[in-house]
């Protein structure tokens, strides 16, 4: 149950057949997730995304490509956004996260939501040592 | 400004004092940000808190310290916990991120936001790839 | 599933009718959807919470109703409530929004997404040119 | 009090300037608020970024300016981000907010902050009229 | 620094002067917080406001006024409301709260958050059990 | 549809089987919820679950068992948590919550969702009086 209509021939748009393409390129696979399908329903809002996340997720950077899964999962937990947690622990998986990882990820997204509420309610003033100005 | 007082001698409480000097201790640093100055005022909801964190944060396990952070850093902007961020930015940094990886981290959590927002609000149906049962 | 029961012969109760009656009414539709139907447990809470809808959504004001569906779903997705997107949506087609307008409020609230993070994380201070005061 | 140090030369940067005149001849203002000069210290970061809000905002498209700024609000204040609110409440003043008007804004965003709550708190089952498919 | 201007003859208004006795007569006080001065700027919002406050919050009711509070704290430091938690904080420790109930409100919402993370994150299946239909 | 596998036989490993005979004890009851079924695939994030869990809610402490509980659901609520949603209104229940106890909890967490948008929105400054220093 969704709030848009999936095309069935999304790919008759050259459009979206490009962006398709290309994500099946740069994953070296043929399965495409139901994000980018449903994304279909407005090609140019379908590439800048896939543009987008491509940019980030997908070329060589600072941090390695699991770092980034990690954060990415830990957004998507906090804001409670059940199709990306899976679809990004999915990733993580394929990029090597093992059972220990996992928990240790589950450890620190847990900590973390433990003492943001307890600074959210305490309201402690930032030590000005933080300052980086 | 903040919802408890700062107790002045808070370490005239031999829990408190316990627990302040296995934090000098773990960070091998006279400094105490004023988190735990603050949480003082209940020696028990120190001392929980404090084993909390160090058993996650302070001690080796299958994610490396810096990572650890980035994650702690990524829940704590989407709580928009404003202590959260500033203390563990600064933790990130002691233990070597550099503004490279500073900017990696804000792309990836940015587009985290973004495409949170996407799935939040399209409700595109999970892929059953993605089921690990 | 849902934490309270779906009382089956609601309208028995003339509180819980009158006000099923004036949605129906108001929408000059006999349909009433789930979230009405189950606040029914407790006539008060039904009454008060479809008065504040009602004033607020179905009352002409400064904005006109199709902007307030959009900003519904807006609060809606970013709070991750599945039921409220689904119905804000739904509603939102209903009073005119086209694909090309949901495409443009994707985009917008992605973008928002995106540059809340960004900003909660980097606590920008804020310029003393937005001050009202 | 920010966790990215503001450059003070960030202009002898060519891409930081570029981006800097770009903001200025698209707004008619010299003028620039502190997320871009903050953001400077990354300049792809920066690039990405306004290219991205500056797509959205800033070009025709199926909604109106003004429209786009109350929506932006309305996510900025249920994600908690102080700067954005401030900066877009600013923006949408100066495309023609009225106070009516934003008394309005305030009442939908109130009620969709209450429906929210109760809908997160009885996970009322979704209707099935409400699905596109 | 705020978003609206402060009115400063708002009770010049005879509509926001009866509000604003309504709440001196409720509590008992001549104190008026700020939240309801800078509603005055649009009068009914500021009645709006206050009857649904007054209502839940001034009115016995199958809650005690202290356990509302509390549950008002517990929602406000989620939804990281600097404002909300400092009022609540201070009406709830007006009504009776010690330092012991604040340490263990505390407790609680930091293990709510702690616990909210590791299912947001493993989606685990609702238990049929919990069903109420 | 989960991110981890459910370990069919995980009470063959002695650390989980202490832990849910220990929750058995605890709660006097042979049913054992899915979350913990889950965390068993990694039994010291189970064990240190099960320890924080069991000190904080199943212990006798400043505030009662019931309330622990509401406040437990009202954060839960605003994080969108629909496993702990249903399993804390379960436990709730199960300590004694009727049906005008839960529509009250459901007024209190609707308020404060509604005005949390509100000074989110207005960030009007917190009153000097709140301030506990």
């Amino acid at each position: 149950m969704s709030t848009v209509k999936l095309i069935q021939d999304a790919e008759a748009d050259p459009r979206v057949k490009a962006v398709l393409d290309d994500i099946r390129a740069t994953r070296k696979s043929d399965f495409i997730n139901n994000f980018w399908l449903y994304l279909a329903f407005d090609p140019q809002l379908l590439e800048e995304t896939w543009q987008g996340v491509k940019s980030v997720m997908a070329v060589p950077s600072a941090l390695d490509p699991l770092t980034k899964e990690l954060i990415y999962i830990a957004v998507s937990v906090t804001n409670s956004c059940r199709y990306c947690v899976h679809s990004h622990t999915a990733a993580a998986r394929a990029k090597g996260m093992t059972d220990e990882m996992y928990a240790d990820l589950l450890r620190v997204i847990a900590t973390a939501g433990r003492t943001n509420q307890l600074l959210n309610a305490m309201q402690v003033p930032v030590d000005p040592v933080f300052d980086l100005e």
